[in-house]
């Protein structure tokens, strides 16, 4: 099932996806999930703006976790999980501009498959966390690569506004364990792996970072990009797209 | 003024702090701010709950702001700020236990001037960053020190559950130029400084992350520990103290 979240008539609403078909949704996924409510006229997807798919409660990032991307970098293989947080500041909608600010030189994308979060977990096993797993969609963890390396903490790299677009929506029937994961920037393929070349899967992130810090319905998780990451630059177009999930496609501009 | 957020006959309350009477107020400080309701019968605070003062938007936060901190680790005074966030999952409100985590076994306190923001602000600069600043308060970066340099990130060793106690209130009407910082340990003086020691003032600091991320009202940022950072154990009382605002207090124990 695709659940997105749009915007129709000034309005903004979640719905189902059936087709092309949108039946809206009550409630959040914040709050105890979306339910289809069955009297609304259905829409079509050409009608609406889709927005990002939730308004996350927060958004753990993890670093370094495909073996291809860690020799990119000469990294060492880390034993744990690397997590950081963007902030919801950064959160952007399919199709909306990422917007290079004029504190880098060097804006990278990084095509990742994003965990989202259904159901609260706190300390659970990697078998619990499967259930605590809402649905998957797609994510670029946008980094200013020259400001990365500045003072040892990739908040600031990573979290300028707009470098965190998320969607096209949040498919919760998937198996995340061996579907291709694509970066394609101007149309050309710029990033293409296979999400079972993750280091820790989506069942381990969720059970590892609930030791941390307990885990929300509606917060997501970033998983990590693949090899091949790059600069964008000002008129660029940069597509994420995963196999069983969908594209998420987001123009490049320069802050005015 | 001093606004609170509190706990009455399991009802969650904004309110204004007038001596020990409190006036309820309506909205919330993510959306307008607080407006005092004149209607309400007032209450006194021995009758309520105190908790954090806000449910912050983002808790940014910045590392190895005071000299004496610096120092203290022997590190390189930052030409920046060095920023990292802290998710909502761990605020803790007055009073309530911090737990210490099982994977550390160095949980230390770390006693800072907390801004409050007040007003929407996007690449502001340094003037215009004071009309955005709402308040101020107490915060405590409590940070898993053993697990801090694990891998760079300092996401997870202060990102725990419990380890962003907050409070007691905002206080509005306070200037953050030179004011007592002090943290107690069962009762003990551990910390004390003043805030004219702060390489980064809150002005600068507001200015400088509204060019990384926007920051919107209800939004947090912890300034920075002094020198004197130092152990928690179960059965601990830690209290940080700020002239001008008040005592932020919290037990500690382990993890059952």
């Amino acid at each position: 099932m695709r659940y997105i979240r749009y915007r129709y008539q000034e309005q903004i609403s979640y719905g189902l996806l059936e087709g092309d078909m949108i039946r809206p949704c009550l409630g959040s996924p914040e709050t105890g999930g979306l339910k289809p409510a069955g009297a609304a006229a259905p829409l079509r997807l050409a009608q609406v703006t889709l927005l990002a798919p939730l308004r996350p409660g927060k958004m753990v990032c993890v670093g370094l976790n495909y073996l291809d991307h860690i020799e990119e970098f000469h990294k060492t293989r880390p034993t744990e999980p690397v997590l950081f947080i963007k902030p919801l500041s950064a959160l952007l909608s399919p199709g909306q501009a990422i917007v290079r600010p004029p504190e880098s030189s060097r804006v990278d994308y990084e095509g990742e498959l994003v965990t989202v979060i259904g159901r609260r977990a706190c300390r659970v096993s990697q078998e619990e966390a499967r259930a605590c797993i809402w649905g998957y969609t797609c994510g670029n963890d946008v980094t200013a690569r020259d400001l990365q390396p500045q003072n040892g903490q990739w908040t600031r790299a990573k979290g300028f506004d707009t470098f965190a677009p998320l969607g096209p929506w949040v498919e919760t029937a998937l198996d995340p364990a061996d579907l291709t994961i694509q970066t394609y920037l101007n149309g050309k393929l710029v990033q293409n792996s296979r999400t079972s070349y993750l280091l820790f899967k989506p069942d381990f992130l969720v059970s590892y970072i609930s030791h941390v810090m307990t885990l929300n319905p509606g917060d997501v998780i970033f998983t990590g990009t693949s090899s091949g990451v790059g600069p964008l630059q000002a008129g660029d177009r940069v597509a994420v797209e995963i196999e069983g999930i969908g594209r998420l496609e987001n123009p490049v501009i320069d802050l005015a």
